[in-house]
């Protein structure tokens, strides 16, 4: 039975693709966060911890809500260390069936600019030592983006566009 | 000044490509909801009428909570019409600057898979009569499944994970 209540809920399992391709950086309330291990893109993947979702719409509407704020955290911690042109945020999963959402820093000079990162070319794997370090500086990152988070919810809800 | 009220944000306009390669279906309360013209994939984009939004971090934090829901109609619509393999959803705008939220029905037959449909050839417009066919059974089914779910949501908040 599904949807009867977390107990009812088989336990989360990292799909091994995933495991295999990235380097987890943070735990956030919904979602781990992992670092692609691709030097071509600042890129991010963000998995709920909910099995078996496959669809945002398999989600229940609360985690829904923490996914699109987990998903604009992790704009903003890539749009602070990178300064993107853009982002690009996408759900496939056409390949790995678990619920899983990219956040890629893109760059009009990055290789597979304007097109999508996605089945574009072979992944760069980075170095050991810049892997880790760019772990650090993401998960410094995201301390500081959720706690100011935080703080702005605490002093009240005007003014939260930027 | 952007973000100092509703009063102060330019009025929207829907950028010229966007309305040259859709097709309007419905308006939610957020987002204008198009079809793409491209008979290879069912194909929707969601457009939040919201200047100059460009990013999703950009939006208040109650618009990126009525995004999600949104695109989880959308995945909805997309299901019940067309039985998909995978949705695909993203939010790219490499070229279109506009915040734009793509909805993709995918099968494993289609031309594309399993890579994305962005960038991948030459949309094939539609016949007039099928575009316009397809267009009022989207528009049907939206009205289903947003019906439904202010239902469920006058019913109670048990039970809505699906």
């Amino acid at each position: 039975m599904v949807g009867s209540g977390p107990e009812a809920m088989p336990p989360f399992a990292l799909h091994p693709t995933l495991a295999r391709d990235t380097r987890e950086v943070v735990r956030l309330p919904l979602c781990r966060v992992l670092l692609m291990r691709d030097r071509r893109f600042p890129w991010l993947i963000l998995v709920p911890e909910r099995e078996p979702a496959r669809e945002i719409h398999d989600l229940a509407p609360a985690d829904r809500a923490a996914l699109i704020e987990e998903i604009a955290r992790a704009g903003e911690v890539l749009t602070r260390l990178f300064r993107p042109d853009k982002l690009n945020v996408g759900a496939l999963g056409n390949i790995v069936p678990q619920l899983h959402v990219h956040v890629v820093a893109r760059s009009a000079n990055d290789p597979a600019w304007p097109g999508p990162v996605w089945g574009s070319g072979a992944a760069v794997p980075y170095p050991e030592g810049e892997l880790e370090e760019l772990r650090e500086r993401l998960t410094a990152e995201f301390q500081q983006v959720v706690e100011n988070k935080g703080r702005k919810g605490q002093q009240g809800r005007k003014g939260q566009k930027r």
